[in-house]
């Protein structure tokens, strides 16, 4: 077998045969069967490492009834152990300074500090070990090297360089496996334009950041006469937000840069986060389960669904150290499948990627609306100018929703007022179809709608009501 | 004798005992003649090197009438060895794209993509590969070992990571000397205050960035009622900016912060870039001369001056492989001091750090002017507001210097017109004395200078002259 342990120990110079499709090929293709009952051994690992070092752990689950030594399979797993929140992360944090009664190694041990970029209230500290950060560099390569990446590859990391998670992860994996690591860190004011002379001089062959920033990135440059095919990606990898599986987004990426797309991302507590990620072969998510053990589960009872069924993600490291997460509750919500995946993984997937949250979504006259869907919607019209607003409001005692849309033909819009309201009706219509309540739609005129340079804030929630709701609800990035 | 070779050879699992002061005591405090013989056999190793593999040197070294069978002294290496300018290495970029044709391994070997981060022109850019990005974390960790940092430290890197080098180097350096790294990176709006959060709750033992950056974080934290000493930094050091070494400047931050203030930095080609870097015991830059070896230059005749003269740096990697820099020269002015240093090092050193630059240096009705002569006299005077403006200007026939100084007693401008026109003198009084010719200041109300979050520009030229001058001169900036 090929190297799978608690604690993780992996050959920092270890590297598959270029021609490989799998890094670990015994530990991707697999009977799923033979890999559970090898999970059930890590959980039991891991059960029993986090009762010993982590107050934390130990409370939670005196509280719950649970002791490792009850762990006999993952039926076990799913009913005796509870998940765990964001905010009982910070409370830890809170009650035991700085890094929680979750840390499970001794503080100098911390290599790295990372932690959310949430700008209210006390964010979360990531600490990660000198052995974990290895292990999450280890998985990362892996993970990428199944996207399709080889020594040889140059990869431009768009996203900026902080407390945020998703960059740093997209570097390590691009320097364990041998990549070039072209670290551009978006951010700073008029980077972008310099980030398009820098991708036409140099022509890397894959990119990472967000949709969002990938979209306003081709912006800029046919702003400068640039077609973004020009740049010749082979592939732009994404995490942070849900757009890269989103088939309207997926396909107007793809068609800007005449590039294979690719979806991925957990959060950032769960470094490494790559282990729901696409493949060169197989879009949405696969969940690499040999790393971190991903549960869709019921959103009330937190067991799993049955494949073909929606749920929430509930994550457990297998590789983690330093503050391993059991049960993380993503609050992410998802569709998942049996495998194996087209590219040959005996994983579950998750065919559609993240497309809600069981809290960002609203209910508005009763229907539960997912701003995703609407996103998706909208994608997928020709005339859609890239950017969209979405309003809730209350008049009187009726909520409304409001949506404001970009028009994207300038030949169109040139055309005058009868195309406008041509496209003004179809919208109406598409989103009385997919919602089943009727929204006041707004056409804006093309880039009036301000973009973002990481993770676009589309749903702007007016209601009394909703602000209240609001400060209980935890932030849930995805990362 | 300890690791020193060229191509490099270091253990990274090596750690000096942490009552050592030094990383390698031998290579640090040596005879200073018996590590010049060492130098010379690297320097004979480097150019064989640079020789065999890069086009750009053969062509160089051909028409100055080099070869390295030559190399017989260091007398040799700085009358036969041509130096080399950023302007070389673009016109290199463009002729053999991308990476210039001193590029001495395969491009498959590149593991991290770097650049200048200039705004006009081609930007240089700057390969590093696999082995090199080791041998240069090594070099900085022991240099950051000598500035007192240890593993158990806790590092707060707060200059933005993107192309610039200054961040990576001090983050390997950090990862490699087994400190906790807590790269925060600068940069995007709000993220200051979001710094002083951080710092109060998690008290990093050092800080990293620009001295500019360090008052910007001090007087927001003071907004927000912070008291920065309470951040408890023991050490900051800095590079990107001469002000650390800078009396004025160094006082003002280790009164602020009441820590260590540390100088460090040569230039973004150069990395290993700390090479140049004060200690715990020795203020100014201490040339660690068996990583890069630095000479300090005659600005016409590129020889070496006599110490305790002033003259413009000229660097050699002795441990670079990729895109060695032989003879580069910096544009920094400095003066040079023989060794022994306080902390017992044996190289040479710069008490004053760099305190300006051959080329942004400005001549007006005669006089030599460098601006960070200004800086230096502005910050030790108590009623200085911390930020400050030079402009050039013609009035006719005759070039004029204006200064917009801030003025920051509160109490002193709330005491009235008097008390103003008092500190107006003392400025033109004390500028005088320094530049040997009458300038004209204005004093202007505190904080109404913009400060910079990076380097900050303090010199407005807009003689005509100037703009075309400018447009000769290359972007020095100092790493």
């Amino acid at each position: 077998m090929e190297d799978w342990s608690f604690p993780p120990k992996y050959d920092s110079n270890y590297l598959p045969d270029p021609s490989s499709k799998y890094w670990f090929k015994q530990r991707e293709t697999m009977p799923a069967e033979s890999r559970n009952q090898r999970i059930l051994q890590r959980l039991q690992e891991v059960t029993r490492y986090a009762y010993k070092n982590a107050p934390f752990y130990r409370r939670k689950w005196q509280e719950a009834g649970f002791h490792p030594d009850q762990l006999k399979s993952l039926e076990d797993f799913e009913e005796k152990v509870p998940v765990i929140t964001k905010p009982d992360l910070r409370e830890a944090q809170e009650r035991s300074p700085v890094f929680g009664d979750y840390l499970c190694v001794p503080e100098k041990k911390v290599h790295h500090i990372h932690g959310t970029s949430g700008t209210t209230g006390n964010p979360t500290a990531f600490a990660i070990s000198h052995s974990d950060w290895h292990a999450i560099a280890n998985a990362h390569a892996r993970i990428m090297w199944g996207m399709g990446l080889r020594p040889g590859d140059t990869i431009f990391i768009a996203a900026a360089f902080s407390l945020y998670w998703g960059s740093w992860g997209a570097l390590i994996g691009s320097e364990r496996l041998r990549a070039a690591s072209f670290p551009f860190g978006a951010g700073a004011h008029g980077m972008t334009a310099r980030a398009v002379s820098w991708l036409k001089r140099f022509k890397p062959t894959a990119f990472y950041g967000t949709p969002s920033y990938a979209l306003h990135l081709a912006e800029v440059a046919k702003e400068q006469g640039v077609n973004p095919c020009d740049f010749g990606f082979k592939l732009l990898f994404f995490s942070g937000e849900p757009g890269a599986s989103i088939p309207g987004v997926r396909d107007k990426i793809r068609q800007t840069y005449d590039a294979r797309v690719i979806d991925s991302g957990t959060m950032g507590e769960m470094a490494p986060w790559m282990s729901a990620a696409g493949t060169a072969e197989t879009d949405g998510l696969v969940l690499w389960q040999d790393i971190v053990y991903s549960e869709v589960c019921d959103p009330q009872s937190f067991k799993r669904v049955p494949f073909g069924k929606r749920g929430t993600l509930v994550y457990t490291h297998l590789e983690r150290c330093s503050q391993p997460m059991i049960r993380m509750l993503s609050g992410d919500l998802t569709l998942w499948e049996n495998g194996p995946t087209p590219c040959g993984r005996t994983y579950p997937h998750l065919p559609n990627g993240i497309f809600g949250r069981i809290d960002d979504s609203f209910t508005i006259r009763g229907e539960n609306i997912y701003p995703s869907e609407i996103e998706s919607v909208l994608s997928q019209m020709p005339n859609y100018g890239g950017e969209h607003r979405i309003i809730i409001s209350r008049e009187g005692a009726m909520d409304e929703l409001f949506v404001q849309v970009e028009e994207g033909d300038v030949v169109t819009h040139a055309a005058g007022n009868i195309a406008v309201t041509s496209f003004h009706k179809q919208v109406e219509a598409k989103l009385q179809q997919l919602l089943g309540i009727r929204s006041k739609v707004s056409i804006v005129a093309e880039n009036s709608l301000s973009r973002s340079d990481h993770k676009a804030q589309r749903v702007i929630d007016d209601r009394e009501i909703f602000q209240q709701f609001d400060k209980q609800l935890q932030n849930g990035s995805q990362q």
